[in-house]
């Protein structure tokens, strides 16, 4: 890392195989489109991980599959007893997926420890390269499957825990692709890196090609129920009517105003919205909609929740509308590892590379790590912020500073110089 | 209508007679929880009609059928060449009708004949009774067809004009009940009455017993097609949203206000709202929507279209919505007139009977008649505002008086005693 005084620093990484191998790989279940579907546990997912852990083994890597068809590929450091740096992502996609999303942080991991061969340097820790089964939750639910069986959300063997689409089995499948391992990680971790693409667009906006990631976005899901009272459309004046959706409307607009004055960063979708009878000379009587509301603080989350019951009273008063609010779903935000931030922040900077904090608004293997151990993100653009579409991409110079941050910070990590851990 | 000077005036009308016939006339197609059910050119209407003419040859009017099954029954005037005094309204009900819609207008008018044949009066003009065919709409379209044809909006024997619902043929099911009539009421008509149910809340709330109907409602109905785009609830921050919805919530919130602005007696409704994709997480990029607009003057509801036309930049500069608005319908307002409104008035007047003037919400067959004559309408209160539900229901006073004023100002335009006309 030292050099970088004048002109670009020179690179660990190659990016050209980096690109080559993402393009390899998105040949398996490849789509007219441009796209991917491999979904989890399919024979493209096996082809996928037969080509993964043959490329492991060419890079000498010491391949371990545990219960759950997580596929751990290991290269020795100095110190048998230093905790691993564990770094990877996803092969598997939705069904009309793209090349990149989760690909690129298994395949960009691969790439960091073959350029540390290939420049013969040694680590005093362990590194792992790891992809976990069923990220995306597709055929089997829940999904991100192997990263919470690997932190213990799920218990293994537990044909109860995970449910296959169409009551597809998930042991036998993962035994029917010759992914059911015996092998348990049982070593301990030193931190946990992801590289994935931010499936959103405040990097392409802020026009950088990294991204450190804070945390990953807490996720609140309530349910609203407005009941007013049907009534004709003609005949009744509006004093006299107690309109559903013009209390929902008066929600959104009063409740989105308050989200972005609390933070701009807040998110808040109103998705779903049934309002009923649905007849055109008719006052809606009822009305039904969900709010998703997505931050990084908790207690951010708390007040918008509290908001929406307080409006319930304004509806009542201003529109004669009976509100109720049900909480459905409740995901806490998970805050990412703060030195390893840091450590991303600098390998970005050594490198001279733009970065910009940013939190993730999905839901990532890395929640579920950041339960176990040190975990931190890190993103690159994707093009329109599109994501879980064949059209989804990444420009190879994005692709190219991603890989080679993420392998900095992690030689970085395995090699002590990231500060204290 | 002399001899108001102390105390009530005397009555012209058996207020118990008509109350009586009214529950006798609802056993007919009588639902459980105290409504109707007569759809047009059932079994149910034909018993309907044979009540009803065997109470008009009782009441010694002379029984016509036109070709479109309307009913008219005549108490000669003194003047054979003098205008009629038409009055009536429609036996038919909803599916789940009431006791009062269309069928007080009908047997009020027959209250006024048996009333002056009680008392003895004679009338320098004839008074005719008339029952108008399928007013409701529900088993034939367009519903007013019975007042429709008699105006010449629909013509005759026409069959491409009418459709049943489920194929139903008009015709055959007319001479299937026997009202396949071919009498055509050809002579002049001075002016139109009939007496309703208010089907809104505003006499009610006003506390008076009868309005005095100065029009009915203009009908604008309006398509909005917003569309945004589909994206991830959780990585999309607010500004690079284009939220369909939150479009949608704004225009709804924006118009309201507007619209009561403008006219407190404006009446806007989005009765019939589409949200795509309909998913919890996910930012909707479409929504249609449905705008009912009713105002008596035609102004109104023009700025009202433009207003809404205009919001459309507001939503592409605010919220990266396109919008495009369509019209789907466009019935015109309707001025009663201000002769027979003034008479009615002054006939309340005359009975100490408290009454206000109020627009129809809702089209009525005068709403056809004033196209072709000098027409006018009398309200009484709908308890709750509700109607078109078995709960539908009118206090008996104020069927006695809304009965009462009918006969009133029937008697007085008989005899040319409400000015000139």
């Amino acid at each position: 890392m030292g050099g970088a005084v004048s002109g670009a620093p020179a690179r660990l990484t190659d990016s050209g195989r980096l690109w080559s191998d993402l393009m390899r790989m998105a040949e398996i279940g490849a789509l007219p489109n441009g796209g991917c579907c491999r979904l989890s546990l399919t024979d493209e997912d096996r082809q996928a991980r037969d080509l993964f852990v043959a490329w492991c083994r060419e890079a000498g890597l010491d391949v371990r599959v545990d219960p759950f068809g997580n596929i751990f590929a290991t290269r020795p450091g100095r110190s048998k007893d230093a905790g691993h740096v564990l770094v990877g992502s996803h092969l598997d996609t939705q069904p009309h997926g793209g090349r990149f999303d989760g690909v690129l942080g298994v395949l960009a991991a691969l790439e960091t420890v073959r350029a540390l061969n290939h420049a013969g340097i040694e680590t005093e820790r362990p590194i792992t390269v790891v992809n976990w089964t069923n990220e995306e939750g597709v055929r089997f639910s829940p999904g991100l499957t192997g990263s919470g069986g690997f932190v213990g959300a799920i218990r293994a063997y537990d044909t109860s825990a995970i449910a296959g689409e169409g009551g597809v089995p998930f042991y036998p499948e993962l035994h029917r692709i010759g992914y059911a391992g015996s092998s348990r990680f049982t070593a301990p971790i030193a931190g946990y890196y992801e590289l994935h693409i931010e499936q959103g667009p405040v990097l392409e906006s802020a026009g950088v090609s990294v991204g450190v990631v804070e945390g990953v976005q807490g996720v609140r899901w309530l349910s609203v129920d407005l009941v007013g009272e049907d009534r004709h459309a003609g005949t009744t004046p509006a004093r006299d009517r107690r309109d559903a959706f013009m209390a929902a409307a008066r929600l959104a607009v009063d409740m989105r105003r308050l989200a972005l004055s609390l933070d701009e960063e807040m998110r808040i979708t109103f998705g779903r919205v049934g309002v009923e009878p649905g007849s055109i000379n008719t006052v809606p009587g009822r009305v039904t909609l969900t709010v998703d509301l997505r931050h990084s603080h908790v207690g951010h989350l708390d007040r918008m929740e509290c908001e929406i019951e307080a409006a319930m009273a304004e509806l009542r008063r201003g529109e004669g509308v009976e509100g109720t609010v049900k909480r459905m779903m409740d995901v806490p935000p998970v805050a990412f590892d703060a030195a390893m931030q840091a450590n991303i922040a600098a390998s970005a900077a050594g490198l001279g590379i733009a970065a910009r904090v940013l939190p993730s608004g999905a839901m990532h293997d890395a929640s579920n790590l950041a339960t176990l151990a040190p975990s931190a993100m890190i993103f690159v653009p994707s093009r329109g912020g599109i994501s879980h579409n064949e059209s989804e991409w990444t420009e190879p110079a994005h692709v190219a500073d991603g890989g080679e941050v993420l392998a900095q910070a992690v030689l970085r990590h395995a090699t002590g110089r990231m500060g204290p851990h």
